[in-house]
């Protein structure tokens, strides 16, 4: 590899000396200028890796999230929120794809001593390196993954990003779960897969086996690269349409059993009731946000508007989505934009003209199996309203006569 | 902002100093180090633009393509090939898109000053800032941009990358070109809109009116995010299943005339038989490549294999994928992965085994209007084999019997 195509964490490494010079010159990938005279040809490196517009400056919002745990004491998590309003269509952008770890940092995995272990109520326990998975065959899904705690609380300054940021959406691609585990041969009597991760609390999530043998698997990919690092590099066991916590990351292992097992954050933060399957909670429900306008933006001219937005459901396909702009009295189909993929974010948006007077705008959406969004009213009805799980009541957002945007929950 | 939430470019910006101390500490973005003892909490910068793994070091290639320019002299293109082997699904990463543009660096363009201008044979003359363009309905489509000049060549030693690495698939997002010609109102007699760009050759391309009313779009986003500056930053337009010429980047007007505009590189390169306007080629036909085995890799293993690759019409849906492992006598039909959009990079896998025996193996594809990809000989009886336009004939990869792939054509 020649000097001038080496990347640039190989210069970080070489010192304070070598990076003095990136940042008085102009041809790195960190140092590029774009658009300036060129004596001897080209710069070379920016051509390995695009980088972003030195314009575009979009970043994820740090997440405040102290938490308790018995074995490390208090510390931060290392949550951080997708920014949606600024997000053009339907994939997340990886560098800004939402994190929730309760208090634990990416490992760092060589990808090449990493092991899935498939093991427990098996006739032949097996060992994968990732070479071999990637030999196997694959799926890949375009599909959101959303953390349980994501939902409309009231405050009205809570922004959209604050409220509704621990939504992502990704192409993951990896192995069926079905076909390891039809490799490793299944025992009779089990009932419930167990997802180890590598991270320092050794983190394990239970799925029930035929949830598990029906669409989850083992990806290696998102958005055509390998799974970033804050998001489970090397591999994440993908549950399409189950609770972000279902994703495990780091994925080390999957052993199979014969209940869910009750782990670190299952004893208290994720089950009700209790530890009896039925304290599980798993598939999201159909939900909808509106991303313009929303809390913390401002409109500044009156007149047309296209509202947009996202719906998604982890049952299926959104089939509808509906937009009020008078709090909730009437409401009219919005258009939904191709691709209306399974499980996926969807595109929403519905035409508006802003008069400047005071108006309270929401959407609600149906999926292909005829589920409705709730009203927060409706919605409280059954769960706690500003607890998980289940957080897929009606934003409502509120546009004052100046144009700010506010939480009106 | 605090100084832990500085982005590495403006890190950068700060000179020598604290960049030696970015490359001593921790804790900055580009410094990361993931999994680290953390004495005084977490780290915050990585969690606001996540990096890859360290370990994870994909690339594009540099392409050697001299151009002469008669305006600039003789000068390197700015080309660079997306490397597809290591792609894991049907979205191309950013960073990896392929880029071809002759002799132009990208220009620096600040988006709060760029315009788009729709003229020429309009009744009213319009000019859109970007937050303008934002605030119209959009469109988002996944869909593959390919250089005209992708195409198997001969040479056993040529790679997958080499030969076929100027495809890559996005998701883009943007204005349809409808909605700003109905704005502006299309004059009677015209028939071709041509895109102007602002890189320094102030390039532009001609594209039929009926097309550009059809579907093609003004795209502000890649992927989720910005379009990045080798692809086109702030504005592209996106002409679908056209060649990658027709995608003018740097978009700063639509010009709505009566006739092909003949401008600097359509005088030679990219026109055959003249200026006339049969001397336009346009939409890509169907195309297939195995991306493993291929070309510069090795098979390690007998036994089961994989065979994967991509497969995509300019013409809609790929409806049909075949491969042969014996030189073309036999074909079976391979797996399509969902989702198989139109005009869009699918994936196709098939189950092999390999006995250690030399094999020929290649793919052709079939798209929803039955056209079905050719073999390099029919190709050759209307086509010059081995220079553009049209590079969609079949390609062979041999493996040898150590497991070396070699190209076959």
């Amino acid at each position: 590899m020649d000097s001038k195509r080496t990347n640039r964490r190989q210069l970080l490494k070489a010192g304070g000396a070598a990076l003095a010079g990136l940042a008085a010159g102009s041809r790195s990938a960190s140092g590029q200028t774009f658009g300036s005279t060129r004596p001897d040809g080209p710069p070379t490196d920016v051509m390995l890796y695009g980088e972003r517009s030195r314009f575009v400056r979009t970043m994820r919002t740090r997440l405040g999230n102290k938490v308790n745990m018995t074995m490390h004491g208090s510390a931060d998590g290392y949550d951080a929120l997708t920014p949606l309003a600024e997000q053009e269509g339907i994939i997340t952008p990886a560098p800004l794809h939402f994190v929730s770890s309760h208090g634990n940092p990416p490992p760092d995995i060589d990808p090449s001593s990493h092991r899935l272990m498939i093991h427990g109520m098996v006739d032949r326990p097996l060992v994968f390196t990732l070479a071999e998975l990637k030999r196997l065959p694959s799926v890949s899904r375009i599909m959101f993954i959303e953390c349980l705690a994501n939902r409309p609380t009231p405050g009205a300054e809570r922004t959209l990003t604050q409220l509704h940021g621990m939504i992502s959406g990704s192409e993951w691609t990896g192995v069926p779960v079905s076909i390891l585990l039809k490799e490793a041969g299944v025992k009779a009597g089990a009932s419930w897969i167990l997802g180890e991760s590598a991270e320092a609390t050794r983190a394990g999530r239970s799925t029930p086996l035929a949830k598990a043998m029906d669409d989850a698997f083992v990806a290696y990919g998102q958005n055509g690269e390998p799974v970033r690092p804050h998001n489970g590099f090397p591999l994440r066991l993908v549950v399409p349409g189950f609770e972000g916590k279902y994703q495990v990351k780091w994925l080390r292992g999957i052993k199979v059993v014969d209940r869910p097992y009750i782990t670190y954050w299952e004893q208290g933060t994720f089950t009700r009731a209790g530890r009896s399957q039925g304290a599980y909670f798993m598939e999201q429900g159909p939900k909808s946000v509106i991303t313009f306008p929303s809390g913390g933006q401002r409109l500044t001219s009156h007149g047309f508007q296209t509202v947009v937005g996202f719906a998604w459901s982890g049952s299926g396909a959104i089939r509808r989505v509906e937009v009020s702009t008078d709090g909730g009295k009437t409401w009219n189909d919005a258009q939904i934009q191709e691709p209306a993929l399974r499980i996926a974010l969807t595109r929403f948006q519905y035409p508006w003209t802003w008069t400047g007077s005071e108006a309270v705008l929401q959407s609600r959406c149906t999926d292909e199996h005829g589920q409705i969004q709730p009203t927060a009213a409706d919605h409280a009805r059954f769960w706690a309203p500003h607890t998980p799980p289940h957080g897929n009541m009606i934003q409502p957002w509120r546009i004052a006569s100046d144009g700010q945007v506010f939480n009106a929950l």
